[in-house]
């Protein structure tokens, strides 16, 4: 440590109320701190964030419904987990789905910010997407297969990022519209009109009529006997898990296609399978859900009065007092206290449980006959149900219901047990009795009803009681009769459900074409779910090519054959630039290894890569080859644009004869690559040619005087100034210019001082070409230069596009997703006691609380533009710096209720900006001080998106000069000086 | 669709093999899949890598005792988890530490690959970090107080970073050096010599002991009644949680500094407080544990035969069979069989409930008095039981153990309960009778020996039976003795135990140093955790100047003002580059905001940013300001280096006036700053002048014409060949260079089209500067180039460097963590079987399962390598593309066991490759084929580190050139046909 003198008027030094700013900022400390026990175990409690080890008290609930689901995700949360996913080969968690969602597909686009795409790729093959998103026992299903299993971080949180990417969709209020490729109702044969019957408007339905109406069908009606729809999604599931507003919008995307729903129309009440045959209707799909409670003989004449309730009471009552909009009329919550006992050990007894403790009981106890190790539901139902602090009692069997006066007072049971065996037994001498005020029993539900079972004749039953069902096809013994949910007896969840219904759907359609005697395909397929979004005409036209959609494979590892082209044309790209190649005296071999990971986005392994670095050169196949290729691939697909790369020695001839020996092959234009940066600089053929602006403007010239296709040179970005090489491309009669190439580099050393890749017993290493993200601002750069300066000219743009996310930010500027509010210590508890006292005084069906209408769509549509439209729009804001206004200055302004209270805005200001953030040392909430210079860096480390946000300054900006000069002024008025001399 | 012919000829288009290849590679699909539910139920179950719902059969655990925590890390598991934590500003986690350990410092080193530097940071603070980092129940420690509980990705596993970068350090094999700070044993005074004796040689006493070592005591003993030591560490604590020779190795550091162990020495028995004194001990700290179990009366009687044990009697016996290296002589496991019931709902108890699965229970039942809520175990101790199928009871008080022949054959309980008011009540109607074949009773310890009580003597007791301790600082009724552990009353855990060791440290230090007279600090400190790589001299000289390691700060934002210098200078840095002044007629204001996030590493918030963005320019302070700094801050840091950074337009006279103002004011070296890249241009102060070497020539001679101290220019990258412009600088007699300046670029467009920054309501922006990783491989590039271009010409590094790790990579090359293997469905289960099978038979104790010894040392020393003899290494070793060996042809290896199935490997060597990687469908293993090219891209998207590794090829390599070129002959033996021309 040096000894020094602290003078009062140092600059060096920090002012004391800058250092009392700095009191909290990391220092680096000279020896071990000591603090005792007994110190740390109280000072802890101050910045807890989890439940306190052994409390046994609970969180107030009473009357809240505000999400609970562990895997919600917002805006960061979702890229983050999105990044993380490994996009598998083969996905298991596809195969685990039972609707085969593209889940990797779907989380791809996630990750590259295409919520539409995914939110498109989930209801194509899912209509209740979001539903299904949140309420998905997915441990036992896609997760369930994660690969990320064998690593530590986890499998993927697939449900949270399934209900993300659909409600950003929802938030987007564009509607469904009937698949392009199916013609106009008018257009179709009668068969397509044919009447089809849905009973009961839950998820089977919903996904089944969606489906036949996306095949084309256009008399779709669902029969419903409550005034709401959803059917159990809606009545059982609770807002907290599932809110009404989702079910509301997956019914509206189905009515979009012109389903229709009548509501009050029950099964054996209204109408009979028969009678329906009778009106007409060709097909129904049965999909009511079982109606009935089971239940054992000691339930016998409990009332709800009594303090008795099954699942099948108490879910909907508890739906229709807490689900806005869900009713017509206002609904009460059942009013419980006391200690409440859940039977079962389902989702629907913990369901149960979770919603007894918002009905005001002080303590829950889930009952059940098994073991902890026999339960049904998925650990993650079972954690909530822990997290809310319900208590868990295994073993017992409910033998005697004791009531006294008209309410229950306890209940006794029977021990159970396993033997080595495994059977169960049931020792009637072990009582135990539990003191309850409120029972209710979750033991599944059944099919009793009898004026149910007279409508649904004549189909036949098991001997279970269900319809007999066609398990791969959903048919019933009836061929006009298809059955989906519990009452098919196949699924067990939501989602199962709705791929009964997707499969009735598809034999359905085959049921009713046969019907016509038309034929259908033998793979089934089902149309995609489509919106206006997809008609949307994304071609572009360049030196008079069209390009379906402004995406191709450059000249890289992507296209090493033609057979890649292929593939890639087969996949929906417009072009493609086929690897550089050259004349067979030219021909190059590749080094091993040669591409190897980058280490620009930190130490990052699998997926996501921020860089690459090759040092592959050309082409290692013959001209032959690829002139070859290019007649294949022109004949096959005589829509899309196919580019020749090629490069040459600086010979005229050489380039003369390459160059028609391209376009006679059919190359819709040429690539002349003179850019590689690891090329072969002694031959003559690589990046060192690129930069000179004299010898890229000849061999434009030669190959100009040779070909009529157009030619784009490609550019190099490693020179001082790319637009004078672009410029002379244009004078060298180019058509345009490919920029850019890699940029030149070297990733890497390993601790012994060799590079990698490194080549030979030598270790040798060469420096290689960056591509990736990383170049992704010198690529923006460069072509917004050559753009400026040459407006108009076409450019093919490479370097680190990764995603289709700037031309699809609009459609998500409007996304909002729920943001957990953040606390810790004594502050959360003061939090959760404003927020239960709050809760339990709020009217849940006020008419404040009811979600905004999704429709009718907006009908102000704004003109969508074309490619061409958004071509350059950005250059005339690009500027230099002197262009920017120093007097338009701005301030950071943090979101306290968003702040995770992690200090980065703090730290970096203190030590990278002006020590104008405060941080308090108790609630650790930063704010922000006039010192503030609106540099922003603050909000370039904040780990919380829209958590701090730069807003105009309100008063006057003075530098600080450290030392006043004399010869200045305001500096605000006349930032360059030298500019007003 | 085209509709196409296809030939067999056809070269674009893959063969039959390679489209056999495809066929699991992902592809587009056109339409809805649909596959029925009841097919997908059987489908995922060979695709399941979780516990199958509902399933009962627990995995067969005999005998295996290989590691089980959830919290190990692998190297990427421990880098992907460093890089999510925020290193908060005044973190909670460090906060809720016993021993107070800087947690973020730590992961931060881990996230920058300074594993040496965590394993530093976590001894410093607890000797036993390797410990802790296995066994502490963080939840309710560290963990509890992350910031990132309130993201949705949840806290960081920091338990598994310190054990990770621990055990790293353990394989290094490095001893533990006296602090520097401490002169030698014989230049202490008298008081350091003083005997101080510590009792039993657990967590507590080893903590104390390596303190008071690090303070410089030389007569330190630790009296251990066991053969082994560690106490409880080594006698409870499972070798599946904690291995033994992580106690070994913990207990050995500390011996480095001197430390003695006696074994077979117990108290009461061969030694009492008071014969400690005689024998001349100065201060004594009594760190034993409590020795006895906490018992009930119904218990009497029963033995370990009749199948009673306690957990003090189970857990050493259960250690001493299975661990090897703890004793002498070969134990065996208890043996057990049937039902085995576990009293208690502590961490013993479940450590005794999945102990009990080890010793061969069929089940185990963990049995408590209180409920779920009231649970003494953090959750991760209850989940590790209930994922091995551990059944709870809970509500149940143990109230006769009923005995049949000789062997316990039954428990009976009594209900228990909790009122309304919290009190609990034991109903003596209720009984519940268990199946029992074993008890375990884990009711916690005391100390109630009559021997110890003696031997303890005169210390004063509390009411509980404990030594009276002043918690604070763990001193006794009697001055010379201190407590720490369970019989201090204070510490729950380990982690604790090692506090009050700590603790008491500090104040058996002071109370020594009191003795003799000699005051000690009032704030403690302690010193840290040396060893010889602290001694490693990293100074390095150039220009003549010498820096005390190649550390300092750029001239940029961290350089804003020059108290961060003077910060940056007592945090430990080097040298600093002021912010680039200028004369006070060319002072700037910035525009706001100016400093942007990256986005070249993908959507990522918070730290870790792959790149910034900057349109900043020089300071806003006058040079008068920055002269009185320098003035100062040579004053107070004579030892460090100070550059100053300035800029002018290009007048002599300025630079002239400007250069001698700097030298005068005291800078050490100048930095001619001519690259800004957002410079304003027009001013003729910025990166275009940079551009040109006659103007940096010019400008170098000027200011060397007038200042005696080096001169440095700082370059640009952005120019065509940066070698020329630093030739000029060497010709401008400048001394070296600054390389390189950030890369010119524009990062990102938003979805409006405007850029961001967006300065302005005209929404303006300019190119700014790229700095951070993004920009590493240029800068890697550029600094080599010049290097080899002009040899010993000095250069300043800038861009990217944001970790020691080059320097340090020598250091983890041995390093290995355990790997948990990956498997799932029924691969999964036939993997247990043949673990279950193969654990069965294992002998436990065999010698070859013994640990390696750490010690001692290896006594081949390398010679320690200076900074200087790094510099450069690699330059030679860089070349042309035409240096590299096209011969020596490499093809990838995969590690199956390694393997997670994802398939990365596989879908890009198809659609960016060479077709050459099958995926099996069913195991999801990929294999290489010939056709490798050794390319490696592969192993750069290998989410696995080492999963995948490039080999040499053994066979000969031949190009596929597609249609074969009659001029060529072998490509290996002439890769570049022109050179040989």
């Amino acid at each position: 440590m040096e000894v020094r003198k602290q003078r009062c008027s140092m600059v060096s030094k920090d002012t004391p109320d800058i250092e009392n700013i700095l009191s909290l900022n990391p220092k680096i400390c000279g020896h071990a701190r000591l603090v005792p026990s007994s110190e740390t175990k109280i000072t802890k409690k101050h910045w807890k964030r989890n439940k306190e080890k052994h409390c046994c008290s609970r969180k107030l609930l009473e009357k809240n419904f505000d999400d609970i689901k562990r895997t919600t995700l917002s805006e960061r949360g979702a890229l983050k987990e999105a990044a993380r996913c490994l996009k598998c080969a083969d996905a298991p968690c596809q195969k685990s789905c039972p609707t085969q969602l593209d889940i990797k597909g779907f989380i791809n686009s996630i990750s590259t910010k295409n919520y539409y795409g995914a939110a498109k790729a989930i209801f194509s093959d899912n209509p209740l997407g979001l539903t299904c998103g949140m309420v998905c026992p997915t441990s036992d299903l896609c997760v369930g297969g994660c690969n990320l299993y064998a690593s530590e971080e986890g499998p993927i949180n697939i449900g949270g990022l399934q209900q993300f990417a659909t409600e950003v969709f929802k938030a987007m209020k564009i509607p469904q519209i009937r698949p392009p490729e199916i013609p106009p109702p008018e257009d179709l044969p009668e068969s397509y009109r044919a009447k089809v019957a849905l009973v009961g408007c839950g998820p089977a339905s919903i996904s089944c009529a969606s489906f036949l109406a996306r095949l084309g069908y256009s008399k779709l009606i669902i029969f419903e006997k409550e005034e709401y729809h959803g059917g159990l999604s809606s009545s059982e599931i609770p807002q907290y898990r599932l809110p009404h507003e989702v079910v509301q919008f997956e019914v509206d995307l189905m009515k979009d296609l012109g389903v229709q729903v009548e509501h009050d129309k029950a099964l054996g009440r209204d109408f009979t399978l028969m009678s329906l045959k009778e009106e007409g209707f060709e097909a129904v799909f049965l999909g009511i859900g079982l109606p009935d409670s089971k239940t054992t003989p000691i339930f016998k004449g409990l009332t709800n009065e009594s303090g008795f309730y099954t699942s099948k009471d108490f879910l909907p009552l508890v739906s229709k007092a807490s689900k806005p909009s869900m009713c017509g009329f206002k609904s009460v919550l059942p009013h419980f206290y006391g200690n409440v006992i859940v039977l079962g050990a389902g989702d629907t007894a913990f369901d149960c449980a979770t919603s007894a403790l918002r009905c005001g009981a002080k303590k829950v106890y889930v009952v059940f006959r098994k073991g902890f190790t026999n339960i049904r539901a998925v650990p993650e139902e079972f954690e909530l149900a822990k997290e809310e602090n319900c208590e868990f009692m295994p073993f017992l069997s409910p033998n005697k219901i004791i009531v006294k006066g008209h309410h229950i007072s306890a209940v006794e049971f029977i021990r159970t047990s396993q033997e080595e065996d495994g059977s169960w037994k049931m020792d009637e001498d072990q009582l135990v009795k539990l003191k309850a005020d409120f029972i209710i029993s979750a033991f599944g539900s059944s099919l009793r009803d009898s004026k149910v079972l007279e409508a649904i004749k004549p189909l036949k039953l098991t001997n279970l009681g269900l319809p007999e069902v066609d398990k791969s096809i959903m048919q019933s013994s009836e061929k006009w009769v298809f059955c989906g949910g519990d009452m098919a007896g196949v699924a067990e969840t939501t989602v199962e459900a709705v791929n009964d219904g997707k499969t009735a759907a598809w034999f359905i359609h085959e049921f009713l074409q046969s019907l016509h005697g038309f034929p259908v395909p033998k793979i089934p397929s089902l149309p995609k779910f489509y919106t206006p979004v997809d008609m949307v005409d994304i071609s572009v036209e360049m030196c008079g090519l069209k390009f379906k959609n402004p995406f191709g494979l450059a000249s890289a590892p992507p296209t090493t054959s033609s057979a890649m082209i292929r593939r890639a044309f087969e996949a929906g790209w417009a072009f493609a630039v086929t690897k550089t190649f050259t004349l067979d005296k030219d021909i190059v071999t590749n080094v091993s290894p040669r591409i190897v990971r980058g280490t620009t986005s930190g130490h990052s392994y699998g997926p996501g890569q921020g860089s690459f670095l090759n040092i592959e050169l050309s082409s290692e196949k013959t001209a032959a080859y690829w002139c070859q290729s290019l007649r294949e691939l022109k004949r096959d697909f005589p829509d899309h644009i196919l580019i020749a790369s090629i490069t040459c020695t600086f010979k005229k001839e050489d380039w003369v004869v390459l160059a028609k020996m391209a376009e006679e092959a059919g190359a819709d234009a040429l690539e002349l690559n003179r850019s590689c940066p690891h090329g072969a600089v002694k031959r003559g053929m690589g990046l060192e040619c690129g930069q000179d602006p004299e010898s890229i403007r000849s061999i434009c010239l030669w190959v100009r005087e040779v070909v009529q296709i157009p030619i784009f040179a490609k550019l190099t970005p490693n020179v001082t100034d790319i637009v004078s090489i672009a410029k002379a491309a244009y004078e060298g009669k180019a058509d345009g210019v490919t920029a850019t190439n890699t940029v030149p580099g070297l990733m890497g050393l390993r601790g012994d001082g060799t590079g990698w890749p490194t080549v030979g017993i030598e270790n040798k290493t060469s420096y290689g070409g960056v591509s990736g993200n990383a170049i992704r601002p010198i690529a923006l750069r460069t072509v917004s230069a050559i753009a400026k300066a040459l407006p108009g000219f076409p450019i093919l743009a490479t370097g680190g596009i990764d995603s289709a996310e700037v031309g699809l930010q609009f459609l998500y500027c409007g996304a909002t997703v729920l943001q957990k509010l953040p606390h810790f210590g004594a502050y959360l508890r003061h939090k959760e006691d404003i927020l239960a006292t709050y809760k339990k005084q709020v009217d849940l069906l006020d008419d404040k609380l009811k979600p905004p209408q999704n429709r009718p769509c907006s009908q102000h549509v704004r003109p969508i533009p074309q490619i061409k439209d958004v071509i350059g729009k950005a250059i005339n804001r690009i500027g230099t710096l002197s262009d920017l206004d120093t007097k338009q200055q701005m301030v950071a302004l943090v979101d306290e209720e968003m702040c995770i209270n992690c200090g980065k805005c703090y730290m970096s200001c203190n030590d990278s900006g002006y020590q104008a953030i405060i941080f308090d040392p108790e609630t650790h909430l930063p704010r922000v001080t006039d010192d503030c210079t609106g540099c922003s860096l603050c909000v370039s480390v904040c780990p919380i998106i829209d958590c701090i946000r730069i807003v105009n300054r309100t008063t006057p900006y003075q530098p600080k000069r450290g030392i006043p000069s004399t010869e200045l002024g305001n500096y605000c008025d006349n930032p360059f000086p030298l500019l007003a001399q």
